[in-house]
């Protein structure tokens, strides 16, 4: 089967990378969340002078990455060796877009920690305003490119 | 500020919850992955058969509700009463949604912790199936509704 | 089903306690492992003297109380209000018995605390030794007894 | 002392392996729960049909693999490259065996992550059947093979 | 013995506190790192402008104190009610103290949790600006007041 | 700048190390805590009968070298080679030191998991003791040594 988790009695485990190579790895991925126009406006503020939500939401995005292994069942435990979030605002979507490049030397591929960051990091701006605008919505997150390992490199089409 | 993380001088903190009341707490969270037709073909097949990822999807997303408050900084701890994980397929959308429903009696909503459920589900499908397609996306992730607590009932439009 | 932890249509959950009373909650589980006379003998003169191999056992017995519930997928979080582990040496069985007494006041039982803990103070005997015996063998791991709760008290036969 | 967990002076470290060889390590661990004919036939039932016990307790037991350092006081932390996890249904016994495959390429062993594995997947057995059959006994939890590392092959008696 | 966390025979355990009152908990307690004048200086830039190293460790300081009860042995979990984390920068001391505040509604002090908040503050100022000066000093670290409970109010002389 | 934890914008990140070679890192940290005649009394008394603080604070200190990166946001997650804990007593301070050696062999250096050992060491002591003396304080927490790394062997003043 092409779902490589799976052995041949349809059983999950934990995929043998034993064999692999030690290559440069990299992944960047990407995620929005759209708001009210007001309560962008109140993290726009704040990002510039005092109540910093991206700049919180930036350390729980960095941190998320240290703990997919253990959220994510059949993830390989890795020691990442670069970590970067960046938010983006867009006032005429009202919404903002979060983007976390992973970067390793090892054996796996690092999509799923800079995915985890993404949604650590859009889940944390939901929290802080949740009490201003409830039905905010988190959409669009997806791994734009990935490199490194014998797959070698691919982006989003 | 409506933003109720920050005190007076802009900084973050935990807020004070002490005086609330312990009611009872209901969330409900839904978000959708979107994939190929083929990649939706192997997981429906294994969901009936073997290779079941929306089996080890669903374990991943009870167990990330007691991680929330790991993983969100400003998230107070809490201890669940009920966490229920329903999966759908949506062949017409080539697509899976996920809803989750969290429960508590308790001084504090449980919308993050439904929200974390539906995006480490997510996350988990797009592990099990990124060798057969790298280019799935998560969308959609939003409350559904709210129950308990002194805001009361609360309906995504 | 007499399996609780799935919902009509077969799917895990974790179950609805929301309605279930405070009560007070004891559980007491043991387990033993068995190793080769000369391990047991360097383990009774550390106890004593000076390499505390039970003392360490103690530790990570208590500390696994508090990590039960990121271990078992369907375990609900509960904060413990005690919790004591015993050790008892059997030089004539060649064997080291590993008793835990775990209480709450709350709505769900503390069995597996109890027994989570037995398990990682076993684990944490054979590591300490298994440079010197790594055929020791871990067994009888069960409840004794339970109490509180709707189903009240019970005891193995 | 053979107890290489302590130091000259009795007290307890995380040994020294930083001069140790880079090598394949793997670790085999066997473990068996004991329970009535009527639990082993739900559970049987489960496993082809709906309520998955075992699919549950598998994924529970690979993700314990990555929390073992957490749990062992001084256990080294290590990236596991591979976990396989299966479960044999002795019906004549009434029990259940849980064997557990892990690797690494590092400079220590992997009995422990081994171990751990099959403890916390026979705990999950218990903990989903324990409403049934509170009476489930966890036995000769033990390691069965280990290779790689200067001690070279060895295999239980 | 005065040293509760031990038995009549000498052994750890986790205290009972089964039987205690429910009431409303408060700790407050305070340290300081010292620092060369130019590292106090980049700081204090930072803090206004970009590079917002307090900001970080005010959000490590209070993620911290959900982690309390993983990092000490015998501390109790609990769910906090409220923490707050200040920091006051004193230009001719050439040192930054640390303030945190917990509190909670339960039957043990939060203490520990104050306590780990200001230690966890300290480490993430050294962490971040070790490449400018390796030789800060984290210093007297200790509690200032504490409220409820039995033992009722208490400050530091 | 030279807070290299923040990138040109500002903005934090878990800084790049990729290119950096694996050499053998090693930290040594050191803290004291200081206490009333009568507290040191009973922790030397059950140093070497029964009631061992120091023997729970160094499992303690050891176990929180492998939570330092779960703690400290933009440190980068790393796999020790080596952890010794010593306490000494000084009965004509009043005081207890704890000196952590840590080791690695990697990329990024540990002096953070020495330091966090050294202060988790403290705290476990104070919370051991606290029922006896509460206004326990921790103090002159720093790095003593460090070897490795392109930045070589540094030593404080």
């Amino acid at each position: 089967s092409p779902l490589t988790h799976f052995d041949q009695s349809g059983q999950a485990h934990m995929v043998d990378v034993g064999a692999k190579q030690d290559t440069h790895r990299i992944a960047i991925a990407v995620g929005t969340i759209r708001m009210q126009a007001a309560t962008l406006a109140l993290i726009s503020a704040g990002n510039t002078k005092k109540g910093d939500v991206l700049g919180i939401a930036r350390i729980a995005a960095i941190m998320a990455t240290k703990r997919t292994s253990d959220l994510i069942p059949l993830c390989h435990p890795l020691a990442l060796t670069r970590v970067k979030v960046d938010f983006s605002i867009d006032t005429s979507q009202s919404s903002i877009s979060c983007t976390v490049q992973a970067e390793t030397v090892g054996k796996t591929g690092v999509e799923m920690e800079a995915l985890t960051a993404v949604q650590v990091g859009l889940l944390t701006i939901y929290d802080m305003c949740k009490a201003a605008d409830r039905g905010m919505v988190m959409t669009d997150v997806r791994v734009l490119e990935k490199h490194g390992g014998k797959s070698g490199d691919w982006s989003a089409a």
